[in-house]
């Protein structure tokens, strides 16, 4: 299931405990999914990685749903298929619509095609969006 | 500037100048960006994007500032140096704060992150997140 | 299991049996894995790939467990499913612990982030760093 | 030189100063290279990224330098210029060898085209290697 | 099998018979694979996506396996499981032999090889080469 | 000019000349590019890349510019500049067109964009295309 397992809140540490109770409180679920459970492995890694996390989704200037919207679309450009499946869930959870979904997967296929133009047609920065 | 030249407006064949004006005409705006003078080369590459473009980007169920924030964080991923310059002031010219594109930013960090631990540990698709 | 099938040693020609036999010897091991039996369909870039894997991963200024955890950190990166899967075996193989994979893996997350927010926030190469 | 301009030691508030004096006291420089002067825009950010890449660039079950060389070989795998630049630089002060730096391009190219090849032919995961 | 499951032709509006039934004339075939029946959800990206594709992998100026052998080496860069798996068969349908393909991944082994040597060693674009 | 300076022809190791007088003759050139003039730090690596690039090149199953033209759409989807620029020109050199160019990148910037609809879509891999 993963490289070194799972681990189950049952076997977890005192550590790697307050870090899944965090989660489940914070994400009002008591469900912990596997990449928490597979990086627990490391209790410094999942407890940073957690906690940058929750600050960096928290609602701020960008609203909640547009921030899983943005996870999502990162993740498909990097074909990454665990973080599809589960941010694709999360940003549903957040109220993502099938129309929502369906624009933003069109605009994440128009970036990577037009990126490539522009890289391919080997296109000079216009003077005015230098920085 | 480009690996063909940049074609200029009044160099553009009648195809071509459509498109530009259609350009202008959408965005307000009486400049033309490299990309789409590099790309002209290709008539029907040019009218078949920027109409996709045009479409793809019209708000929708999600606004336009999303998207165009979207687009930025493929680019981003993608390190296109041309998209990262242009697409961040598109975003701007729709709206774009720098406290959003702070938190854009720290979203787009973080997904590239978790992706590759996702990745990293082989961590198995959640039952619930299969399709 | 793969495009065209895996060559078997029973069934493999003698130069691609001169491969496999390599493999075994230099790897001290009676195994050999699918990416060979895989690309054996082409003979020249069995032995070309594994001409040059022999040299490049030999000990010589890093030695072989660094270059094993090289050569995961860009599988990651890359997200190759399979070399992920070969290479954590390999790198385990060469030696490496949980708590050093734990650091690599870590490693390899933050570098994927901050290249993306140093591409994000456009920051120009420090003078003392061009080459 | 960025996005927002390059926050300078005298201009900034003192929670970036906390970190530049961090930065410098950590790394025994006087020296801040633009990554932290263009991301201090957001200081939350700032300190973030940089107490993580503290916590994970210490030595511990791996060396400064393969931490160093590590990171590398994932800016060179996604081609970010400003990281290439600035890693190699950190390398070679953590005592990164010519001679280092040779195997290390050669382990990063191999595994970017062996990656490439297992995905090319569909190689299946081999049993013995399934988590 | 998707992430809002695939319309079959039975089940689908007259818009999107009307793509089925095109790419199934087009292609002298009747089968329409799972790509076309997924983004069908959203059928302005179905008609578009189609639209263009036809368009793009007509043969012109480059004969049609010759597009496909290149929209393959594309997708095994991008490592996309799906697109690796139908263009293959795209490929081998307009004509590819196993000897094409055989050195259709040894190039594209080594340009992902080379990619990173150049940008690894930061090798500055000759005057020559400079448009 | 690149991370350990470019090695002229005259101030090369015998082993380095011989090297670089096999790319000369067989591109019937004086030119050496700079990439060559890079790597040549790593004697070993320089000899090792020319002699599989001759190797893979070489017209066989797929002619000189059929490989040109994948090398070049490679390098544009990993978005490597040098690679771009230097590629773009031996393209040319191997008698591609401009029209053939604009095809060559329509059918790259069409794959990009489907590779990521597939991923964000979660398709399944149809039956007929396994392997």
């Amino acid at each position: 299931m993963a490289t070194f397992g799972l681990i189950e809140y049952n076997d977890a540490s005192p550590q790697v405990k307050a870090v899944y109770d965090d989660i489940m409180t914070t994400r009002k679920t008591d469900y912990i999914n596997n990449f928490w459970k597979a990086i627990a492995h490391d209790p410094a890694l999942l407890k940073r990685t957690w906690e940058d996390l929750k600050a960096v989704m928290a609602p701020g200037a960008l609203d909640a749903l547009t921030k899983e919207m943005v996870y999502l679309a990162v993740s498909v450009t990097n074909q990454c298929g665990y973080c599809i499946a589960s941010h694709t869930r999360a940003a549903q959870k957040a109220g993502m619509t099938e129309a929502q979904f369906a624009e933003l997967m069109a605009v994440v296929g128009m970036a990577n095609e037009t990126n490539r133009l522009a890289s391919g047609y080997q296109v000079a920065i216009d003077e005015r969006f230098r920085v």
